[in-house]
């Protein structure tokens, strides 16, 4: 099986969402696995001076629409959340210790239901107790978790996978990796396709 | 006929151009016209403090290869201008006149010279004898063009096209409204198409 896809995104991210509930259908398309990545916009847009669509001026207001359009044009579940953007670091954390601890699959089967009760149920991801809610619903030891997140090591390891990202030139989410050729947004994935098709490969430049 | 769309797009916008090379046939699938509107992206981008996508941290390396990516995936002819951004209110205000004085369909003929001169042949479009030249080979007079375009009444006729443009919400380029539908980018060309030929139109919020 060739290289897998890797997919960088932020729990707080719309876009990050529609690609969480289609990349690994992609991939497979082509014979590939994903490695999921969270990360943290917040920390990205401090170093690059950017700032949450929703909060500039005029794209704000399309951004808004363009995300309910986006779900429904792709049959996606979605209700915008009140409380937009929110903090992600305890859900980051959460599954980067999952990986560790249960392994891809429950991590992945874990962040969806992270992202859909986010984007689709109305509930806050920022609260350490939806956190557990949400693990605990996965199988996950939920008081073994809620400590964890808290350990210096997983802090690390989250603070490293930013780091990497943005070594890689990642700015925004969700951003994805294939043989090292880089997509930035939801909106890219028939890109992708073209280019996985496409023998010849067209690069940049 | 259906009301036509109206693409509201910049000479120096790369993915203005993608729009340029496929709007009227997207336009035609479903039985309908388009309205070409050129606008300065410099004005709206001093309004809403946003700046050249190459010229932000990160994204603009990502966008010079996204631009090449994009050409090659959809066999668009590009090359990277050497100058660029480039200052378009020539070009803008002459297609603007040559609509006026020889129609739509010549507006149109002349700004898709303007446009493969710029993305293409690596011409400077921002200098008045390649406005001039590439009018010329489109039976445009190209001596009354260049009066034209100093006019007071040409001028105006482009700010107000701008102003109309950021009242309708325009921040970027491609920025193609459908029936009162906003939709920025040639990534949303198929998300259109999902659009018009969805029955129940889903509206944002």
């Amino acid at each position: 099986m060739a290289t897998p896809f890797e997919f960088y995104f932020d729990f707080s991210s719309p876009y990050g969402y529609f690609a969480s509930t289609q990349i690994d259908a992609l991939a497979a398309e082509f014979n590939r696995n994903v490695r999921w990545r969270p990360i943290l916009l917040g920390a990205i847009f401090k170093k690059t001076s950017a700032a949450p669509l929703t909060e500039l001026p005029l794209k704000g207001n399309y951004a808004l629409r363009d995300f309910a359009r986006t779900a429904a044009l792709f049959g996606i579940p979605y209700s915008q959340p009140a409380r937009f953007p929110i903090a992600t670091v305890g859900a980051a954390r959460a599954m980067l210790w999952i990986e560790q601890n249960a392994g891809e699959t429950k991590a992945k089967e874990s962040a969806h239901r992270v992202y859909r009760a986010y984007f689709a149920e109305g509930q806050d991801i920022d609260n350490l107790g939806t956190i557990k809610e949400l693990a605990d619903k996965a199988g996950i030891d939920a008081t073994l978790l809620a400590d964890a997140i808290q350990q210096e090591s997983v802090k690390t390891a989250l603070r490293n996978q930013i780091e990497t990202a943005m070594d890689k030139g990642v700015f925004g989410s969700p951003f994805i990796f294939i043989d090292g050729e880089p997509f930035w947004g939801f909106d890219r994935f028939d890109y992708i396709r073209k280019w996985l098709r496409n023998e010849t490969k067209p690069k940049a430049r």
